[in-house]
Formats: C-alpha cells, structure tokens, sequence
C-alpha cells in the first residue's frame, strides 16, 4: 500500500487521533488506561462483545467512545488493538477489514503470532496494515476492570512484522508501546514463536508437569515445602483456558523445545546415576551462572 | 538411655540453660538470634572454625560464650545445634559425643537426613539424644552475618526422630522450633528424605536443567521473559556446593522423582504430539488445582 500524505501524518505523531479497542480484557483494558493517563490518543473508542460490558465501558473516565459493533467502532480508526482471545483475532480482523479507514494501522496483544500475523495481513491488506504485537504482561486477574495504565511499564513488548511489512507502520506500532512504558523488541513472527516456546510455553509445561506429579503423589506435601516449590510451580496456576489456545497454536515450536528439554533432564539424570559429581556440580554452575544474569 | 530427674527438668523447660550452636552459618546464626530475640535460652554458646569467626562472633550482642573447640563448647550443653554443612554434620557429632553431658539434646539443620540421622545417633546414644532437624528456611545469602531473628517464622520444619527415639527429646526440639516460630513437622529421617526429594530437590533438578537448556540455546532470551520464566528459574541461581551435598545424600530418592517426572512431562508431550486438547486440558486444570491450594 502507498502512503500518503494523510496516512503520513497520522503514523508519525505520537498522539493518536482515534485508538480503537476491541474486545478489551486485561491486556486491551490496560492499553486503553495508560494510553489514556499517558495522553497517547486524542480519543479512545472500545467495543465489547457483552452489552452489559458496553454499558460498564461507557462509565470509565478512559473510554469516550462506545461502540455497538466492531464494524462501527473501527470507522475512523487511526490504530485498533484486537485484543480477542488468540483464537478470535483473525474472525475479528476479517470482520472489521472492510470498515478500516485506508491507512489504518491494526495490531493485536496475542500469545502467538505465525499463523495469526499471516491470517491477519491477509484479511487487512490493501486497506489498512498489520503489524503483530505480544505485550509480556500477564497476570492471574482478567478482565478489563483488573486493568491498569502500569501494566505495560518495563515489561517486553515483541512487535512482530511480517517480512516486507511497512517500515513506517512498525515503528509506529513499536513507539506506541515504547510510550505506554514497554521494552520493545522487534522480531519475525517465526522467531517470536520460537523464542516465546522457550521462555514462556515450555516454563508453563514444565510447571504444569511437576505440579500434576506432585499432585498424584501426595498433595499435601505441597503445604511442607518452602519457597523454592512455590516459585516453581507459580504459573502452574494460570488459567487453563488461555493456555490450552496457546498451545494448541504454538504446538510445533512446544514439542521441539519439550523434547530438548527431556534430553537436558535426562542428562542430568545420567551424572546423578553414573555419581558424576563433576558433571552434576558443572550444571549446577551453568544454571546458576544463566540465571545471575538476569535483569534485575 | 534413662532420664533422670535432671534431664527431666532439662528436657521439659522452655528455657535453655545453655544453648550451644556449633559452625554457624545463616541458619546457625537465625537460630542464636531468634532464640536470643524470643529469650529461649538463659546462655548462648558458639564455635565456629575459623579464629577469625570467632573473633568476629564475640562481639555479637546475641552470643554470650564463644569457645575456641567443639568439646570446650559442648561440655555444659543443654541442646547442642549441629549447624555445619551437611557432610561435616556427623565428624563433629562424633567429635563432640565423648564430651557431652549426659542427657544432653543434639540436633542439625541439614536438609537430607537418612543416612545422617543414623550416623549421629550411633555416634551420640548411650551419652546424649541425637533428633534430627531440618528448618525448610534458606535464602540465596549465606554465613551467619546475614542471619535474622525471624528467619523461621511461618516456615515448615521437619523433626526427624528414628524409631524408637526418646519421645520426651523429640517432643522438647519440636517445641524449641516452634517456639523460633517455625510450624513444625515430624517425620521419620526416611520419610523426611522421600518428601524433599519431591518437593524441593526434583523442583532444583528442572529449575537447573530449564536453566541449562535454555544457556545453550540462546541466553540473550532471558532478557525477553516476563515474570513466568523468571519465578520458574529462581532456585537455579542457588548456591552449588550446597546442592551438590544435596544430591549427593540424597541420590536414590531424587533419582526415583526425576524418573517419575519424566514419565510425566513426556504424558504432556505425548498428548500435546496428538492433539488430544481435552488431555492438555484435563492435565493443566489439575496442575491449577493443586497450586491453588498452597496455602497463602
């Protein structure tokens, strides 16, 4: 798509004339809140697919446009954030397609983004541009009235654009984050896919895996132990719904980090069985030595 | 070994003639300083190896006696607390066992417990009662410099009695820790070992090897987790020479959780590989209901 001089102005503020929120939760919730405490847009409209939720929306000081319809609130546009659950991002980027503004710049807050960013570009280009983002800052609350305009503030945001994407339209998306107090980094929705397998899906099956053991063992020894368990098995906790999409998504990159994962597991095994203190003691120091190295 | 009249009235005060801690580190030290702090004990008593310790220990406003051996410090112990590392816990009872007085009370704070129950009790009966203890209450910061007077508060600790063992003993360390505020469990040396094999040496093994695996594949990915992997990895950047102790002493147990384990990280890999989503499901939902139950 070519820019224009209209499209040109209204990637290059930093001040959004119209940021469009659809199907906020805790994530778009957030977005909407420190957009607003943060005076990232002119006017910020939302629409939920609840009517009961509208109604609640129309009485929040950081909403001043409630819209019936997706269609209807994506209208004059500048950037919309889908902020559906993974699996109702591409339906809704396809519904809201026609309606965009040209030029309008459309991102969403999804887990996973191979599949989605090429589904989404496909439904919206020619009339308005993706770029995926994956804001990493969860939570155990949900819902837009968990949300905060902090939640964002020193937190990773990964701005994924497709190959051959608009430069202009990313580094507006990766500003946009920047000023709701993110860390962005930029990455292919490939490489985001992989890398998140790692960081974030293989901790939460790991997790999963040493608390439904623990759980078929004995479960109340879960009330002896100290913090090491519980820090451990933290994000064991977190809903199982939004996990079940992800890794339904992301199932490819899983397996191929899991089966890595088993193999480091089992190597350690091997030095604990063969007494190889050397070893064992060597993989305590490079785990130690990886995990002081963390920002603070 | 019989009481007398003089154990008796020993054994079944709160207050501590002479409380005698031997090489402290952060527990040793949390122990004379929460005891000092909640007045359990009418004379505090330590030793530690190096002079320069003990030159450092005489200055404590919570140590009233610092003796230059372990005999000199036991010879009027009321309860002697064995605070060295795990694979120095048993030369020193063996040390100090002539030099006891009789009915005296012996204790540890090491975290396996089987083998070295045994070993001080043989080392100790016949003179004195050796119990066995293990306060679930480390911290990344070691040596009795960073010791707190509240370091036990609300946390578990097993009393490990062998079978057979003085109950008026087991019951007089079990009241001494809960009286430093530690909610107190007893267990057999056994039961205690099979237990944190579970829940605390197994969650070390994955932390470490979650940590190993991901150092090789691409550490700079650290810097891009959000508080999931972070939380996951903690214990990995704990202190080496102690785990190696660990798994030392506790090989067999730990090998039987890490296979356990196994089997079951590769049932989630195995349902993930066939899509089978309602197992996913089942197997997240179960791991969020025991990690909901940990008390807060």
């Amino acid at each position: 798509m070519n820019s224009t001089s209209t499209t040109h102005w209204r990637f290059h503020r930093s001040v959004l004339e119209n940021l469009v929120i659809l199907a906020p939760g805790l994530l778009g919730g957030s977005v909407a809140r420190a957009a607003h405490a943060r005076g990232l847009a002119r006017r910020i409209t939302v629409w939920a697919r609840r009517p009961e939720a509208r109604l609640k929306l129309r009485e929040q000081p950081w909403v001043q446009h409630v819209a019936d319809t997706p269609e209807d609130a994506v209208r004059e546009a500048s950037l919309v954030v889908l902020a559906a659950p993974v699996d109702k991002i591409i339906e809704l980027a396809r519904l809201i397609a026609p309606h965009l503004p040209a030029g309008a710049l459309v991102t969403d807050v999804g887990s996973v983004k191979g599949e989605l960013c090429r589904a989404c570009h496909t439904a919206i280009a020619g009339q308005a541009h993706f770029i995926g983002s994956h804001p990493m800052a969860g939570s155990e609350k949900t819902g837009w009235e968990n949300a905060t305009d902090t939640l964002f503030e020193k937190r990773v945001c990964f701005v994924t654009p497709l190959e051959g994407a608009s430069e202009s339209a990313t580094a507006t998306i990766a500003r946009f984050w920047h000023d709701l107090g993110a860390e962005v980094t930029t990455v292919t929705p490939d490489q985001h896919d992989e890398i998140t397998a790692h960081i974030s899906h293989l901790p939460q099956a790991v997790a999963t895996s040493l608390a439904t053991f623990l759980a078929a063992k004995n479960p109340g020894w879960r009330n002896l132990s100290g913090n090491g368990l519980r820090d451990t098995t933290r994000i064991a906790a977190s809903d199982a719904t939004m996990w079940i999409e992800i890794f339904q998504q992301n199932r490819d990159e899983v397996l191929r980090a899991l089966t890595k994962l088993e193999d480091e597991l089992h190597g350690f095994k091997t030095a604990l069985s063969n007494r190889d203190w050397p070893e064992v003691r060597a993989r305590l120091e490079r785990g130690k030595a990886w995990r002081d190295g963390f920002r603070p």
